[in-house]
C-alpha cells in the first residue's frame, strides 16, 4: 500500500466532507495531494469562496513541503516568520502556512500523500481532514 | 436575479460615485466583479492614482477570495499575517486586504460578486460601496 | 439550475471515467470548473502523470476564457500563434489551447462552466468530456 | 483637452456598445486607458467571456506600447513574430497583438489614450472602438 490511489482520495474526500456535515460546518474545500505534491482528487462544496482549491492544496503542498501537518508552520509562522516567508519563496508562494493540513502516512510511517481541508476554522478543518485519514485507515500528522 | 449584470453593475459604479460627491471625497476608482472575479464593470474618476484600478480590483476580488468583505482580512493581516501573507501567494498577489472591498449578495444569500472602491479613507471607500450595492437592492457584507 | 454544483460536478467526473473505461483509454485525469473558472471537482486516475491537473484545468479554463470549446483555441493557434500566445500572457500561463476543454451551457445557452480532459488523445479526451455533460443533461461546446 | 476624462471614456464605452448593437454583434467588452496605459473606463457585456477585461485591456495597452493601433503588431507578429514575442516579455505579458485596439489621439496629434475592443472578430471590434473615439471628437489610429 505505497500509493495513495484514486479510490482512495475520494474516500478521504466523502468522508472528511461527511464529518463536517456531521459538525454542521460552513462550506468546505477539500485537497488530497500524493507524495509528490500533485493533486489525486479535490471537491469544492456549494458555497465555498473561490480561492478555496488554491487554499486547501496550499495547505496539503505545505504539509509535504515540511514533512509534517501545517500545524507546525503555523507555529513557526509566529516563532519565525522569516523562516514561512522564505519557504515560500522558494516554494513560489505555494504554500498555506496554517493548520489543516495534515500529512497522510502508512502504519510503519511512509508518506503517502497530504490532505488539506479550508472554510471553517482551521481547527474544525483540521478535524475534517483527520476524518478523511481514518477512513481509509492510515496515521495523519497534524504538525 | 442570480447575475450580476452590465446593467447593474454601471448602477453601482454611479450610485458610489454619486454618495463620494454628497460626502466631498477625494477621487475615487470603484470596480465590480462578478461572482468568478472577473471585471464587469470598472471606473476611475480624474485624478485617482494610477494604480487604483488594480487596488479597487483587488478588494472586490478579496472579498470573493475568502467570501466575506475585506474589513474581515483587514483583521486577519493584524493577526494572523502569515495567513494573509500566504492567501495572496496562492491568489498570485492579486488581493489588497483593507476595508472597501464588500461582497455583494442577494438578499437569499447567493454570492452575486463583489465591488471595490478606493481613494478616500477605508472607512470612506467601503460607505461609497455599500451605497452602491444598496442602489440595486442587494445586500452588502462588509466582513 | 443556474449553478454548476458539486453533486453534478462528481457525476460528470464519475461518467467521463466511465467512458474511458469503455473505451479502453489510457489513465485520465478530469477537471470540472464554475462559469468564473474556478475548481468545482478534479480526479486524476492512478497512473496519470504530474502535470495531468493542470492540464485538465488549462483545458477547462482556456475553453471558459474564450467562451468556446478548446478546439477553438486550437485551430487558432495554428492560424493565429500570436494571439494565443498573448492570450495566455494576460492570463498567467492558465491556458492549455488543444481539444478536451468543453463548455457546459444549458438548454437555454447559459455558461454553466467547464470540463477539462487530458491522458489519451486530445480526441479521446473530448468524447470523455462531453460523456461527463451528457450524464448531467446538460449540453457541450467543443468550439 | 490634453487629459482623457472619465466623462469622455465612458461616453466611448457607450458609443462602442451602440455600435455593437447596430451591428448585431456578439457580446464585447471595452476598456479604455489613458495615455499612462492606465484603465479609466471598463464595461464587460453579459455574455462576455471571463478573460475579455484582460484581452481588451491588452488591446489598448498594446496601443499604448508602440504607439500606434494594434493592426500595427497584427502584421508584425507575422512578419518578426520574434519581436512582438519579445516586446510582450518586456511587457509583462500585459500586450494582445491583434486587431481592436485603437491609440485615440487629438486633432493635434497628440496621444490621450487607447481603446480596446474584444468579442466579435477584430475587424468588427475596431470599428466599434473607432465609433467610441468618433463620439468624442477625437482621432482613432488603428496602426
Amino acid at each position: 500500500m505505497s500509493k495513495l490511489t484514486l479510490s482512495m482520495a475520494q474516500t478521504m474526500v466523502s468522508a472528511a466532507l461527511a464529518k463536517a456535515a456531521d459538525l454542521g460546518l460552513k462550506p468546505l474545500t477539500v485537497a488530497v495531494m500524493d507524495a509528490g505534491g500533485h493533486l489525486v482528487a479535490l471537491a469544492r462544496q456549494d458555497g465555498s469562496s473561490i480561492m478555496r482549491p488554491q487554499i486547501a492544496s496550499g495547505k496539503a503542498f505545505g504539509a509535504l513541503a515540511m514533512g509534517t501537518g501545517t500545524r507546525w508552520l503555523n507555529a513557526n509562522a509566529e516563532t519565525r516568520p522569516h523562516f514561512v516567508q522564505a519557504l515560500n519563496g522558494v516554494a513560489g508562494g505555494a504554500i498555506v502556512p496554517v493548520a489543516g493540513g495534515v500529512l497522510v502516512k502508512s502504519a510503519g510511517g511512509e508518506v503517502l500523500g497530504a490532505i488539506g481541508v479550508t472554510g471553517d476554522s482551521s481547527d474544525n478543518d483540521e478535524i475534517c481532514a483527520l476524518a478523511g485519514i481514518a477512513a481509509v485507515g492510515l496515521v495523519g500528522d497534524c504538525g
